[in-house]
């Protein structure tokens, strides 16, 4: 296993992309970043790529930047001879179609993107299979899982994802309809983009999870159970057929679980990650979930279980119900209410293809933004019905 | 991995010895039992005879039986062709000689017996390799820490032994020295042998468990660490080079190492197994150790070490010492005092061979007795005192 492991990072300027390149740097001798594909933050890819050197590189809002030697498009780089892994970190669903790309020239796929998995989580698997690859779970839960799982002949027989209830698991019903996205984005444990703190709040982020899982460990759904732990320290647990289980701990810090799967099958020590101190641990708590007050979890799993295009819908409905929470357009509660009705009125198409897959996103993002605005002319009737009383 | 396993069982009359034959109870179709050595309940090892028909049969008290076809001594069983694996459950030393005859036969051990690596861990690990087989661990906390190594490529870089702290915890000193023999058979979790009760409550049983944990996993002793958890739920926790750390987790109930150990690689479902519930779990609490009220932790990390012969004295010394205390001849407290005395008094030999160990014991079980004699002659003396004043 010894020589440099060739790297492209896709979303080299989100949360996890920069975690991946601090990793590398704590590790240089093992590590050649040959490609990085950057966000809307033009002055950090640029920064980037001052310091790494890449071969390759991309930037979504950088027209400038395509005439230079070495711009080359995400599937392109994810393809590319060069590369031996590619990390997808990319928001949304913009790295579904290079890491298609990446799986058919067989490439291993260290997958941080959530979203990928939960809308074609069935393609994407039959692609890693079909050439021989593997794809990488970066989700510190999946990680856990994926740890405990070495060695074994055998599946898990259950999974429990467990959660850190997000910062608002004790509010009440009224003071979650208060919340605004300042407090929303101000997470306990974890350091994380935006969107992601966000679906954590909501626990449709567990939702999502749970589908990816589904798909990483081939388990189905009812083996699949939510934990409440708020330290964070345990980050997932697996139950074998005998009834023994394993769980995974460590400080929560993303880099952890990056760099486990660049390591993969090895670990490597890297000083700059934190350790757990048992002395400063006193208690690991457990609690159940409360899907009546989290509807966005239990939506998520019913779109999981229903499969086909549901799962595409929840995403797509989800990215725009949380850009207008963080907009200040709707409340908290508002974001499961958008979801919901986006689903409700989705016509399914069962083991979909990519493209439709794809319209469905496009459906769902279009159908999401309409329920948006019929709740403002509903809202503005209210209050100018109240007006005139 | 087809094909039933050809268990011999040595010590089939104590706790483990019985938890090991529910356990192939349960599962008739993966075992069979072809030795069985008992203890000194005749009545018992005449009733599992009858129920698993071995073939060969062993038993210490049993002098009339030893003209039965079948009888054979227990290096014989332990060595005998038609068995592939030996559970050795024996109490104190009596399982070496043929844990030794079983190794250089090739076979697999199942080691409960934790006495016997303590004694010769360096011998014992030295036939293992040398004749390419493996001691497949059988204590709940070096079976966690088995589990969790399966599939890594790298050792463990620290142990966290869990220990439940036993019944007496929270005692004070002065009310450590009015403990029972009845009250310290009492352990609130694990249902175990009467040795292995008290060595609990001394908190002795974790250090003769470090001992064996760094013969079987070549783990230093200043990486094995002791945490207080009175749930025994985590039954252990390996750190990794990168700081990620694996725990194994069930209920306590020590017939699923025993079936772990049995059905390795593989797992088995078994009905009779209690499962654990995440939804009665509310906290895992932990605790670092109190080496000052236990010192009998304290006296078995510095024998271990120490290495040499000073593990078998330690082990013979507290075999005597609890033997007293459970007759009532001597306190709680004195158990450690006896040791400590025995230990002091020890001239080591390093790197013993199996004959010095052998001679250690033996010194120490008599020397330890002496330390009692001496113990009653100062208690006579300052009771006479006290009359005469």
């Amino acid at each position: 296993m010894g020589g440099v492991k060739k790297i492209a990072i896709l979303g080299s300027t989100g949360s996890i992309g920069q975690q991946a390149l601090d990793v590398i740097r704590a590790l240089p001798n093992k590590f050649q970043v040959v490609a990085l594909a950057g966000g809307k933050n033009l002055q950090l890819v640029k920064s980037q790529i001052r310091e790494f050197q890449p071969k390759m590189f991309y930037s979504a809002v950088t027209p400038d930047f395509s005439y230079e030697e070495g711009f080359l498009p995400m599937e392109e780089i994810a393809s590319h001879p060069e590369v031996s892994l590619v990390i997808v970190a990319t928001s949304g669903k913009a790295g579904l179609s290079p890491t298609l790309a990446a799986l058919r020239a067989g490439k291993t796929v260290a997958l941080a993107s959530k979203e990928i998995l939960v809308m074609a989580g069935e393609i994407l698997i039959h692609e890693a299979d079909l050439h021989q690859t593997q794809i990488l779970p970066v989700d510190s839960e999946h990680s856990a899982i994926w740890q405990c799982l070495q060695g074994e002949e055998s599946k898990a027989q259950r999974l429990f994802l467990t959660a850190s209830g997000g910062p608002f698991y004790h509010y009440s019903q009224s003071q979650l309809s208060e919340v605004t996205s300042e407090q929303a984005l101000q997470h306990p444990t974890w350091k994380m983009g935006r969107k992601v703190t966000i679906d954590s709040a909501t626990l449709m982020n567990k939702g999502l999870e749970a589908i990816e899982a589904h798909w990483l460990f081939g388990i189905p759904f009812d083996s699949i159970e939510i934990l409440i732990h708020p330290q964070c320290i345990i980050h997932s647990v697996v139950e074998f057929v005998d009834g023994s289980m394993k769980a995974q701990l460590s400080s929560p810090d993303m880099r952890l679980p990056i760099q486990y799967a660049l390591s993969y099958p090895q670990r490597w020590p890297n000083s700059e990650l934190p350790r757990l101190d048992w002395s400063k641990i006193q208690s690991l708590n457990f609690q159940p979930v409360d899907y009546d007050k989290f509807p966005c979890l239990k939506l998520a799993l019913d779109a999981g279980r229903l499969g086909g295009t549901y799962p595409a819908v929840l995403c797509a409905a989800d990215e725009v119900a949380v850009e207008l929470f963080l907009n200040h357009s709707i409340s908290f509660t508002d974001i499961a209410g958008i979801v919901q009705k986006t689903l409700e009125q989705h016509q399914n198409t069962a083991q979909p293809s990519l493209e439709e897959i794809l319209a469905a996103d496009a459906w769902a993002r279009e159908h999401a933004e309409r329920s948006y605005l019929c709740h403002c002319e509903e809202q503005e009737r209210r209050s100018n019905l109240r007006k005139a009383e």
